[in-house]
Parts: structure tokens; C-alpha cells; sequence
């Protein structure tokens, strides 16, 4: 990937890129770096600043990790996406640790964290963007934790599945996220929201047809 | 309160107030309001855009509310304190909903959100200020997703305070958290963030003597 590339993507993911003096570009882009990780590399483990993370290909899984080594998914992050929680020097606020997994082969742009924690010092836009970048983030998780602590949607949607492709055969569900709500008792972008995390977890496939069960045993175990 | 105090206490709040031409700050102020609440009265749940909630005394509780009504307390907020996550209109990133208690009887400000999500959209650093409010509680429900869903620390000081009171006698234990972090196989900082939590849930008091059980009971069904 040669500078020019690097700049294009830098373009594509910052909003405040062309806002720049072309002195804070060419100092963003001096302590910039392309990686590339092997599936199930361990690019971010904890506390130290590995920097903004821009995703060129592949997928990113980020998590948190107890004591004894239990781990919980928060989100995940693919092309186009920017991770900024591995950047604490960036985001004085953020007191938590996250560990992030390539979870695919993955092409990614790493700017370091002290320069763009200087800039972001003098520049309001750039401080906003991370602000933003990690509040977003905050969103997700807190939608995790209601899922887990409250056990609710995942459970439900789960038997839910499972209850229609025994009775009709099949591996196919055919109907609405809108159907499927009103079934559940739940909202359609809830049930929306559940489904593409399903299939992200390799659980399901959605279609315009439908949602195709493709794991039911793990989706077995979810609803018990 | 005369305009005059809530003016002051906007200064004492919002590191901005001194930085915003005059005519910002009457506006703000048009749109301000003093609130009384009696203990245990719900001042915000979920969707709607409440304001930023400036707490003058007493103490309001942050919590999720699932469907069936279980309910878990995410953070708390004291006199000085400023709640932001009751304005969704300044918070476009934040997509979840919290509910808002009195636990005690409190007076507050309450600045209505729209007017200050157009000062935030034409001023970078009152953007900045809501966004690093925001974020910091980030920070404070990652905490509690870790204690409550790891199970870890909570259970282990919990036994560890029942077991000591019961082998010396008396309901003091009289150890520093170093010492406590020692024998749990933890660290001294998330001891004594644990404590606080404790003593914010009215289990133990804490002073220069030790940590004090007042809660026996409810310690016991942590512990178990």
C-alpha cells in the first residue's frame, strides 16, 4: 500500500482529513503503519496505546476478559470501521481495558496514539471524531449487557426459531423481522438488531427469503 | 435560588461557562430550571430528551430497567455532579435508554437539551464537554458489566469481610485495602473502588479504622 493509498483511506475514514494543514497530515501519516494480522491474532491486549486502528479488510473482534479468563464479545468491527478504544493515551475517559482479535485474515492502518492524541489536543474536530468513535461504542455495549444480564431477546428469539423451523420443516424461517416482533412481543428494529447479531455469531443467515438456521445446536443452547 | 446561584453554579459545572459570549449563557439560562425531588421520585425514563441535570444536593441513581421490571443500578451522581445521559437530543451516539431516580431528596438544575444541543452543534467545546461526560460513565458501566458478569470481586470481598468478622469477633475489619487486595489476589485500586461500591450500597461504612459491616444479611447472599 503506497502513501497515496494510505491518504485515500485516511480521507475516507476521518472527517476532519481535508480540514487538515497538509503539515498535521503528513505528521499523522509519519507515524502511521500498515499491519497485517493472521486470523486469531491478538492485536490489542489491556492498557497499553496500540494507537486508531482503520480496517482495510477482514474483521476485528473486541472483548473483555476476567480474571480466569472468561471473555465477552462487545463488538465487532469490519472494512471502513476505525476502533478508537485502543487508543487510551487518546481518550483520557476511558478506564477499561479491551482486547482486540483479528478474527479474520485483516488488513489494517494503525496511526500511533501520541500523535493523534496531540492533534486532537489542538484540533476540536479531531477530539470530537474520538469522542464520537468511543460514545458509539458505549451504545453497543450497553446493548450486550442487556441482552446477557437481562437474558431476554436472545433467548426468545432463539426458541422462536427453533419453535418454527420444527413445526414447518425446514431450515428456513419465513418471515418478517417485523412479523417476528409482533410473535416475541418485542419491536422490529430489536428483532432486526438481533438477527444481524446472530449472524454474526455464524448462528443464522438472512436473507429477503427469510432467516436460515445454520447452527441449531448452538442456537439450542442459547435457548435453554 | 436567584438567577444569580444558578449562574454560579453553571460556572462551577460547565468549564465552558466563562469561554460563552452573553448572550449564549441568557439563553442557556431562558431554558434552565430549578427542580425539587423527593426521594425515590423518577425524574427521567428512557427516550426522552429530560436536559443536562446539574445536581445541587442530594444523590440521584443511574439504572437499566429490563422488561420484566429487574432493574440494575449503573452508576450514582452527587452534588457537583452533572448527568448528561438524560439529554438524547445532545447524545446523537447514545441509542440506549437509562432511568433516572431521586434516592434522595435533591435539588437540581435542569437545562433544557435543546438549547444546549444547539450551543453544542455551533461550539466545539461545549461538544467536547458533553461527549467527555458521556464518556466517563462509559467507563463506570464497563466496571459493573465486569463485576456483575464475571462474578469476581464483589463475591470475593464479600466473603472475605464475613469470614474475618467471624473469626475476630465484632463487625470491623480493621485492614487496609492493600492488605485486603493481598489476601483476595487482587489489586489495592479495585479494592478500594469495591469498597466505595459497598458503602454506596449501604453494606458497610468505611473509615481510617476499617470497613465496618452494617449489612450482614445482604453481604451473606453476595457471598453465596
Amino acid at each position: 500500500m503506497i502513501n497515496d493509498e494510505i491518504r485515500s483511506l485516511c480521507d475516507e475514514v476521518f472527517p476532519f482529513w481535508g480540514h487538515l494543514s497538509e503539515s498535521d497530515r503528513e505528521n499523522l501519516m509519519r507515524s502511521t503503519q500498515e499491519v497485517h494480522f493472521e486470523r486469531g491474532t491478538n492485536i490489542h491486549d489491556g492498557g497499553e496505546c496500540t494507537g486508531i486502528i482503520m480496517i482495510k479488510s477482514g474483521s476485528l473482534r473486541i472483548y473483555i476478559l476476567s480474571e480466569d479468563g472468561k471473555e465477552i464479545t462487545l463488538y465487532r468491527l469490519f472494512a471502513g470501521d476505525v476502533c478508537v478504544l485502543s487508543a487510551s493515551c487518546v481518550l483520557n475517559s476511558i478506564t477499561f481495558d479491551v482486547f482486540i482479535d483479528a478474527e479474520e485474515e485483516s488488513d489494517c492502518v494503525i496511526v500511533g496514539g501520541c500523535a493523534f492524541a496531540e492533534l486532537s489536543e489542538r484540533n476540536p474536530e479531531v477530539k470530537i471524531f474520538a469522542l464520537e468513535a468511543a460514545l458509539v461504542r458505549f451504545s453497543d455495549v450497553m446493548w450486550v449487557m442487556q441482552q446477557i444480564l437481562f437474558m431476554s431477546l436472545d433467548k426468545r428469539l432463539a426458541i422462536f426459531l427453533l419453535d418454527e423451523i420444527s413445526k414447518r420443516g425446514g431450515d428456513t424461517v419465513r418471515l418478517t423481522h417485523e412479523q417476528i416482533a409482533r410473535y416475541i412481543g418485542s419491536a422490529r428494529e430489536v428483532v432486526t438488531r438481533m438477527v444481524k447479531y446472530f449472524v454474526s455469531e455464524g448462528l443464522v443467515e438472512s436473507s429477503r427469503g427469510g432467516i436460515r438456521v445454520l447452527d441449531k445446536s448452538r442456537l439450542r443452547r442459547i435457548a435453554s
